[in-house]
């Protein structure tokens, strides 16, 4: 077996599957989520879920930024940032976005606690256990990897069922407005998936790096699984 | 003497001129800094200034970047991603800014490689010693200190010599374009400082707290008088 230091680098048609591969492990696999997006969840497992992926999607301004502080690119660091005007929200010259973390704010309780650090009450405290974790997991220098990947993207938009777009026909009960934040993401995931996808192409450019890359998504990756997890523990699955 | 661990806190007013104290050694009382302002300066060291403001000013949107991915406040993040947008520039709707590292481009070659982490070619190599000096120092953590403190544009902002905004009346050889970096900073840094100044002021409520808020000023105020003296060494000052 070659080891991965004299190996040929792959090329990129290669890389790209080997990147897509891992879409095997996607949390879109999961017990819980499968649950989730075939209709088969209680209101309570919604909001717990909706509870927890809150408190991921806070972190996800954090995460963008140390990738940024991470970046000696400007072209690249252009089109990343947008990453965090989604979320964070702005406001500039005459275009304005209330961001996704705003939207997610629609789901909590609403009142002043829900638009600082913590997230909407969540159905009970157990629905923080996957935020706490995933902040400790935060570990931005690995994530970073370079100033590069999420590619992990990629796997996610070409899924008709990552995001969940099947929640209105099988939840009535969930207020249209709750749903703008991820038909929004379609369409900006598309575009993440691109310039993230061109990036980790561009940049990882022999084997170590491609298995380093491979390394790093893998480690996203595992923390979306432990989420689901740790809900499937606390809110159970429905067979 | 009391020790700062028991003292009282200052209130905002003693707070903010203590802060403003530190002025005295902001770099705009350094002799190669003096002699810049007030017309005295060859167009040698003009250029050996700009070729390491550049250095300074490529870091910049990586130190902001630093300071997003250490504030959990949100507001906070939505005001200071705008000094990351100012020096990378951005295209947002219809809204478009080339940013002030483009700006800065403006004084190098022009060529590709102006675009990109490196500099305009530098007057000579030694032109890029503050440069490497300040990516060995830029140390995000040590920067972005909790998340909040960049009041040593208090300072700036109230010094008409900070800008050089009589580089036109000195220097006539200067194209006009070539100042317009500083021209759109005067209204910026107005803004930074009114966010950098409320930040601090809400966020170092303890006399610890405020000593070290006292400490990272002053880290930063020896950065920018480090750089002016290895301009000084390199490029003289004349009498």
């Amino acid at each position: 077996m070659t080891s991965a230091k004299t190996a040929a680098a792959w090329d990129r048609v290669e890389f790209e599957t080997k990147l897509r591969e891992r879409g095997r492990s996607y949390h879109i696999h999961h017990p819980f989520n499968v649950m989730l997006n075939t209709g088969k969840a209680t209101p309570e497992q919604i909001r717990g879920w909706v509870a927890n992926r809150f408190y991921y999607q806070i972190a996800i301004p954090i995460k963008d930024a140390a990738v940024l502080s991470n970046c000696n690119d400007r072209e690249v660091r252009r089109g990343w940032i947008q990453r965090i005007l989604d979320h964070d929200g702005f406001e500039i010259g005459g275009v304005k976005d209330p961001g996704g973390i705003e939207a997610g704010c629609a789901w909590g309780s609403g009142g002043p606690h829900a638009r600082g650090d913590r997230g909407p009450a969540p159905p009970d405290p157990g629905g923080e256990v996957c935020g706490r974790r995933l902040r400790q997991l935060r570990a931005p220098r690995a994530l970073a990897g370079g100033g590069v990947l999420v590619a992990d993207r990629a796997l996610r938009a070409r899924d008709p069922q990552a995001a969940p777009r099947h929640w209105p026909e099988h939840y009535g009960w969930i207020e249209p407005d709750g749903l703008n934040y991820f038909r929004n993401r379609v369409s900006r995931a598309r575009r993440d998936v691109e310039q993230g996808l061109a990036v980790t192409l561009d940049h990882f450019t022999t084997r170590p790096m491609q298995e380093r890359a491979l390394e790093i998504l893998q480690f996203k990756l595992d923390i979306l699984w432990a989420m689901n997890d740790a809900m499937a523990l606390k809110y159970g699955v429905n067979p």
